[in-house]
């Protein structure tokens, strides 16, 4: 972990991979584990029906939502929606998405840690056009 | 860890403790860890002339500026300005400070591990004024 700040203007922003996400999204690497820290952080930029496939986490998630409005569905739940200053807690080896709202874009800090076995995120299939526009609670 | 969704208008804004920080420093909660998690995450918001005391954390702090304009500083190095957007690592057991600056104020989101032992941050003395006025780089 070497001491450093690194400035609003470092970096590249990317587009996020098509095997991970659907429509456009776009990630800022914000922070990758150094040791002693297991922590990741990637700032995360959905345009509007943009979200991540199904997918887990070794350790859980934290989602900080920054601007706008969203979508975050647990597997076997309603789809809930978030907005700016909530919050998303999501435990170990639960399926989820998280993505912006049909017509609304929406930006979060994601917030990960990797387990003794270096373990963080395992992705899976899309979520269906079906699942997506689902009514929010 | 417990799933949910903690919303925008939940908890309530504390002030920062006076034996931890000088002048008017606001703390809102985000996440506290929760097995198997070790992060620990806070919005802090300093007013303009505010700042933490000099202190350390055993598994090291990732800063992430939200809004405004502040200082860092690690022991024996400069003090720099950061803003918006910037991130600041700093290493495990490394006396450090930040704040705002004096005529503006600062947020930022503190994000912290626990080590096995359960610890995470050990607190100091107070940012004397000469220390926090110095010419940033």
């Amino acid at each position: 972990m070497e001491p450093r700040i690194v400035r609003a203007n470092a970096g590249k922003t990317k587009i996020a991979p098509e095997d991970m996400f659907v429509g456009q999204v776009l990630q800022d690497q914000i922070f990758v584990p150094e040791d002693p820290s297991r922590l990741r952080v990637t700032r995360v930029t959905f345009t509007p029906g943009g979200r991540t496939n199904w997918h887990a986490h070794a350790v859980g998630q934290i989602l900080y939502v920054l601007s706008g409005v969203g979508r975050y569905q647990r597997e076997g739940e309603p789809v809930e929606e978030i907005s700016a200053g909530d919050t998303v807690i999501i435990p170990p080896n639960t399926r989820h998405w998280h993505g912006a709202a049909p017509d609304q874009m929406m930006c979060h800090l994601a917030l990960s840690e990797t387990d003794d076995a270096g373990h963080a995120t395992s992705w899976l299939e899309p979520v269906s056009e079906d699942d997506y526009t689902k009514a929010t609670t």
